[in-house]
């Protein structure tokens, strides 16, 4: 195969497999080229992914040397994408009864959603995370978006049992805002005990949810590496049950009178 | 840009914006290329993204000329693809009580759903669907997939109403097997009225949930133009109340006793 049609055939193996380790031989193999251009086909891959603040290509060297592409999108792309999200949260058509705003249209779109997961699985590249959890609904295409970029599988939180899951873990939790006690139930089989995790959720306001995740979690012996949210509510964060978590936007100031939003960055943005 | 960079960050652009349409000046401004060499480019990554069964480029000429990256994936992957399922899918470890088949491994990693999605989405390539339409919760993330493959946005029916969606369109309508009265909602903003919509779920008994759906999709004068579920169960052929679907597999002959299932290809593979 020719170079340049190497190059858009590896580049298209990285993008859809991030995190998966592969040694030279395997694509000499494929395209039935020397190890020594395809070395600098990588090179050429690295310094554009890099260029173009979409992460980098990890090479190991040594008799089990080989490559493998870590999706990282870079500060640079992820600030100015984080101001756009506030400016859309900010339309004051979204605000609904009770303060809540309407985001399904942004959860909606395949290619936010894939964005938000970019931003969040950067942040948690180094954890070592062997899985992303979210709750049923919302969460769950972050959940995604996430989980594909750093190679792992979801595992969902249900508020309900179901029969096509079999046995499971449940456990009742009170809900911070609405305080009300709900359940939630992971089937048995769904987690390995020990597994690093990472909880994803699209609105968090007092955190009764994610605090529930974390109980049932423990349920499992699994480590809660990070937790990351879409959206916090600012004005509930004197009473919030979670102390660490990275929040990309803040919802401030829902004035139903004054049919007012202000939305701004979360703690994504600030120095960590 | 140097070609051989130029070609690594256009194949990422086409692979991440499917059925984008861009004219060649966008391009020629970004990469600070000529239009000519620009071109060139674009038949080299045609040319592979045909050989690996990824779809093709499909170029306008003219003033208003451009190109859209059209995510096909060929029948030669889809049917190994297929294959490849009911071989895991036929696992008795599998079975639960009631005859039903745990699928959560297999919808819960992204790059299954992922492969999935886009096997949906080639097959409806054509349908000039606008958005795609699923039901809580397991068909959430194959909905998400086939959805950016077609590049449209996910509307999600759930079973109850949420005070975060605002006003919705609901209706009952009975399950197909269990003979149940159940709800379904719709929030009034989440779908404008006479889109094309295709239907995605994980798993088609009787077909009452996705009956359901239609129905409450003619509130919105929707067309559903396609019905795609992952599996079946066979031996509800006969009672069926869905005409027109496609499904990638036939899940027939769970027997609890001898602890064993079939799993065959569904109709996908058929002669259309």
């Amino acid at each position: 195969m020719k170079r340049s049609h190497r190059l858009v055939a590896l580049t298209n193996f990285f993008l859809e497999n991030p995190r998966e380790h592969r040694q030279l031989p395997y694509f000499a193999e494929i395209y039935g080229s020397s190890k020594s251009s395809l070395s600098e086909d990588l090179d050429i891959i690295d310094n554009v992914f890099q260029q173009e603040g979409l992460g980098y290509l990890a090479r190991t060297s040594g008799a089990a040397g080989g490559v493998r592409y870590i999706p990282e999108f870079s500060m640079e792309k992820s600030v100015p994408y984080i101001n756009d999200l506030c400016r859309k949260l900010e339309d004051p058509a979204r605000i609904l009864p009770g303060g809540y705003l309407y985001m399904s249209d942004i959860l909606g779109d395949p290619r936010e959603t894939r964005e938000i997961g970019r931003v969040f699985a950067s942040r948690f590249s180094n954890l070592d995370i062997d899985v992303v959890v979210t709750v049923a609904t919302k969460g769950i295409p972050l959940a995604y978006a996430v989980a594909s970029f750093l190679g792992v599988p979801v595992v969902i939180v249900r508020r309900d049992p179901k029969v096509t899951e079999g046995s499971s873990v449940s456990i009742n939790y009170v809900s911070g805002s609405s305080r009300k006690i709900q359940t939630m139930v992971l089937p048995k089989r769904s987690l390995p005990e020990g597994s690093n995790v990472c909880i994803i959720d699209d609105f968090m306001k007092a955190g009764g949810t994610v605090t529930g995740m974390v109980s049932l979690l423990e349920e499992f012996q699994a480590n809660v590496r990070a937790i990351g949210v879409l959206a916090e509510a600012d004005d509930e964060e004197d009473e919030r049950m979670v102390e660490e978590y990275t929040s990309l936007v803040k919802i401030s100031n829902v004035d139903i009178k004054q049919n007012y939003i202000e939305v701004h960055p979360g703690n994504f943005t600030e120095e960590r």
